[in-house]
């Protein structure tokens, strides 16, 4: 007698969802039964998005950030108005809506795809940093802002661009790092005080 | 100047993701990005395999488990050699594999297709009851295994279920309660402690 299994097709699924960020084989499993037997579930139209967001969205090859269909520019590159003398380092295409959301914010960003991480495996040949001199080389008097993560690869990957940065004839700066707004005191760990306390004014 | 935001495309796909169980806005943002944007993202193989298995993988007519194609009854219900006095009543679909893996098993399944639930509004008429009692009636010393859970709603299914079967001659039995394997007895709590005594044997 053979063993019962699901369906070829249900197994294929669960192994398409399992390659997900975040999906674990159980919750794969839960996904996929979910979308199978639920009512409110509705694969066509799962499938539909994935299918044209994979043929319509592509990156902006000059900033990294999102560019839709045939255009070969974002529309952050494309607008008009904007300060070209900022240029805004983030790490992810999905760093520059925060940032832009938050107002704080309004030259062109460029998105490295990503931080230094030896132990990952990602180098500097792996992000998009031969894109940032060009175009830092394309204009003088610019302020690079490198708007990276506090933690240790997104230090590691703001000290690599300040050295190799540090020839260009730009100003580099970096994000404050502090106390959160809204936070009180006693929540904030030692390294987050001490670097509020560093960078007091 | 307009608000900048991500492709149309992808808002869509964060969308559908975010419809999955277990899914949140940030989850939902991050496998989008990643389907969009990662080396190892195949959107294309997962829009193919969604769409495939929504229009392929049904429910058994009979039973409620997975079938495939334009078949109508799973391999559960078509295998040969099974005991058919034996009718093993579980909560969903994906509760029959793991029974099926333990070996400890070898009639048919019923799936309900959920569990009582007053406070999500699922009540008897949302469950595959009437099949349930359909399947009872074909045939005579029967018994039927509730494999529901042991938590609140498992339990009220159990005993609603316990309630209809009662006229219809089958014998009705539960899982055993009690320990899991290989846990110390220090790692079981009360409840689970208070039933593993009621089941001693």
């Amino acid at each position: 007698m053979a063993g019962i299994d699901y369906p070829e097709e249900a197994k294929a699924l669960i192994g398409e969802l399992k390659k997900l960020p975040g999906v674990g084989p159980r919750s794969a499993e839960r996904m996929a039964i979910w979308l199978l037997q639920s009512p409110k579930a509705n694969p066509e139209d799962l499938a539909r998005v994935v299918q044209r967001a994979g043929e319509e969205v592509g990156s902006c090859e000059r900033c990294g950030f999102f560019a839709s269909g045939s255009e070969s520019e974002c529309p952050v590159c494309s607008a008009t108005g904007r300060d070209d003398r900022l240029l805004c380092v983030v790490e992810q295409a999905t760093d520059v809506l925060p940032i832009e959301r938050s107002g704080a914010y309004r030259g062109y960003y460029h998105c490295l795809g990503g931080k230094l991480s030896p132990l990952d495996g990602v180098g500097p040949e792996d992000l998009r940093i031969d894109g940032l001199l060009k175009r830092v080389r394309e204009r003088s008097e610019m302020e690079v802002v490198l708007a990276v993560g506090s933690d240790v690869e997104g230090e590691a990957t703001a000290n690599y661009l300040m050295d190799v940065l540090g020839g260009e004839g730009c100003s580099v700066t970096r994000l404050a790092q502090g106390l959160p707004a809204g936070s009180a005191l006693e929540y904030a760990d030692e390294l987050t005080l001490h670097r509020a306390f560093e960078g007091r004014k």
